[in-house]
């Protein structure tokens, strides 16, 4: 993945990655979000999220997710599936708060801005408008308390590289120790080609 | 979404759109899908698939999708959820056999190969690699049997630009006539300016 990340890097758009949740309905859900790289030297996937979203209620609700990433570059396509948790400003796991202060500060004045907009997919009031003008907070400042770090533990990726027509499954050894935050831990990856 | 499209017409992969199901037990499963076209003059999507495809079973048992798609030059996107159906070769409505025939014929040389491959997720085997140079099917010819066509049935549109930071929701009034397949079916759209 970093290979295709290297590749895809004249695209600012290849950070985009696309989100599956499941509604608590059954119904599926997805919207792109944008990769915020690794959490600290582990191989789980970090985006960022507002408290008001509603995929941090689906995910409280059902933590199983996919990411699906397609890098126009290289023509390759990645699956992802595994579980995906919020890190809230509440979060009882020290490292984990560090990591969502570190995302906080690694964020664009107008992406912090947002976190203090009014709320995501309530109707919009002609009165709100002043509110979208916000000044952005200090990067300096501790996170605003709508700021999530979202963490997500792959256990599956399913890769499809459309040039050379190969696809490839890697499932991780680890799936039962998903609640692990522990960034040493090792994880073994076994690998199986497959019909593309 | 035509002006999107048309927007966005410098770049192929703009067409690539990432379609969420759910799978039989409760878990988000999303992938790559190309847009092809509109439903003779409706506002139903299609794309293809091969009928040995995960996403046929999913469908079958959960009709329930959403697409996302993000326009990168005009940074949109773009929330379609509503439900899909498959139109295979056995499928009881002649309008829509047409269409898949129409679909079929309007595919690459290198598309329609894909459909006489050995069965997608399968193991590879060295002894089937032969079998990935099959030439291409004639396109004046009847689909093959694994070739399907997707519909998808678009209830609510989730609509986000990124450039003027404006959010819309449209509303089909007519949710309830999913099944009715023709393409002169008039639907009306509420829409509802939300916050972004």
């Amino acid at each position: 993945m970093q290979r295709s990340l290297t590749q895809n890097s004249n695209l600012p758009y290849a950070k985009y990655m696309q989100l599956a949740t499941a509604r608590a309905d059954g119904r599926p859900a997805a919207r792109t979000v944008v990769f915020r790289g690794f959490l600290d030297g582990s191989d789980h996937l970090t985006f960022v999220t507002d408290r008001r979203s509603r995929k941090v209620s689906e995910l409280a609700d059902n933590p199983h997710v996919e990411v699906c990433w397609y890098f126009p570059t290289s023509r390759e396509q990645f699956r992802l599936s595994g579980t995906a948790h919020i890190v809230a400003l509440d979060h009882p796991h020290q490292q984990l708060l560090a990591a969502r202060q570190q995302a906080w500060a690694a964020m664009s004045d107008a992406g912090r801005s947002q976190f203090l907009w009014p709320e995501p997919g309530q109707p919009r009031m002609p009165m709100d408008e002043s509110l979208f003008l916000v000044p952005a907070p200090d990067t300096a400042g501790q996170a605003v308390d709508n700021f999530c770090l979202g963490v997500i533990h792959v256990h599956e990726v399913d890769h499809v590289d459309l040039f050379a027509n190969k696809r490839a499954v890697f499932t991780s050894s680890q799936e039962q120790h998903e609640e692990q935050e522990s960034s040493s831990s090792s994880r073994t990856w076994a690998v199986e080609n497959v019909n593309p």
